[in-house]
């Protein structure tokens, strides 16, 4: 079995950028609320994870039918039987066009191997790399990728803060965590060298002048201290 | 003034690489505890932070001194007082060699303008690019650069353990990571459309199958609700 069209509904980031990408190798085409899926073998919902069931509920039944959530399971895509779900591992954005999906991944999961079929080859089509995902495990997956994309978000913006906050220059930041990354995320800085001492009086001094950041500084030197003491 | 030897106290990451780095430019001496500093105008100590104090009063007066603690401030190099410091704000691994110095930023605390004068030519020396922070400020900094390094090692570290729990690869979340870095830190993702009801269900299925990760992830939810409601 081969795709030879498709209809992205919702247009959306994610949506647009996989209308693009589609478009690029079959005729496909973008729908909004008004559901106008043509005629089709594929229908992609790219919409909020909340209204999944009430989009797929309307979508006639006979092709495949998709959803893009990380975190939803299968039976939202009731009562199609054809389905699969494809969850793009990327933080896009709107100015970077279909480009921005080379070089990541995406979690499929579907019951049976023509439904995984399907849905690697979707992902082969919008040029992602592909892994299945059992449906029950995609909470879990899905909490470690919010984890990876807006906990990072979050931590850079704490650092930045501090940084503010002692008159450095926030944009130094950028080397060091680029390169941890590259170092394939190799611990190094005081937590290595045992000094506690030093992360101690961290936490007193944000305690004082950024209490708000105390929890998660906290949270994250336990976890820390307990892969230190792990290794 | 300028610097025409140097001398690095402490064979460590750190003293490894500034020697390296330095020998390019001038004569420059790498020695440990023993303290053979030889002629020169310059010591710089790569020590632990708690054993900066006790290096320095074995220093013989005369030279430049200065320390490369992040956390410490000048009063350690007492009695010195030809002193400044200066901390590579990079993550220093073994087997990169001086060249993992270029590119990244270091701060400058030094009592007056000869002493920044001198850290900043140090700076330059390094290849690194210095700002001036006041010594004062330099716990808050230093608590800012250990988040961006250990605390994204500790980030991952946790995202990498939900994919390996839901059968994912733990490698599919470089590009992600990766690409919101270049997207300058831009948030997506279910907070992004106030899917607060899906991060409750994060929650829920991690105080089930990983516990230990509840404060981390409760902590930074809350840290990004408060930069979602505040934008």
């Amino acid at each position: 079995m081969e795709f030879t069209s498709a209809c992205v509904v919702g247009p959306g980031r994610v949506g647009i950028a996989f209308a693009a990408r589609l478009a690029e190798s079959l005729p496909t085409r973008l729908t909004g609320r008004e559901l106008e899926i043509g005629d089709t073998d594929l229908v992609i919902l790219c919409v909020p994870d909340r209204v999944v069931d009430e989009v797929a509920a309307a979508v006639p039944e006979g092709p495949w039918v998709a959803h893009t959530s990380g975190a939803r399971t299968l039976d939202a895509l009731d009562p199609h039987t054809r389905r699969f779900s494809l969850h793009p591992l990327q933080t896009i954005v709107p100015h970077r066009g279909p480009g921005q999906l080379d070089g990541a991944w995406a979690a499929v999961s579907g019951e049976g191997a023509e439904a995984l079929e399907a849905g690697f080859q979707l992902a082969s089509l919008l040029q992602l790399r592909p892994f299945a995902l059992d449906d029950e495990d995609r909470l879990v997956y899905h909490a470690g990728a919010v984890m990876a994309q807006a906990f990072l978000v979050a931590l850079h913006a704490a650092a930045a803060d501090l940084f503010e906050e002692a008159g450095a220059p926030p944009e130094a930041l950028l080397p060091l965590m680029r390169r941890t990354m590259e170092n394939d995320f190799e611990l190094t800085g005081p937590a290595t060298r045992g000094d506690w001492e030093t992360i101690e009086r961290h936490l007193e001094v944000i305690r004082e002048q950024r209490p708000e950041l105390e929890p998660m500084y906290r949270a994250l030197t336990e976890m820390t201290a307990a892969a230190v003491a792990g290794r």
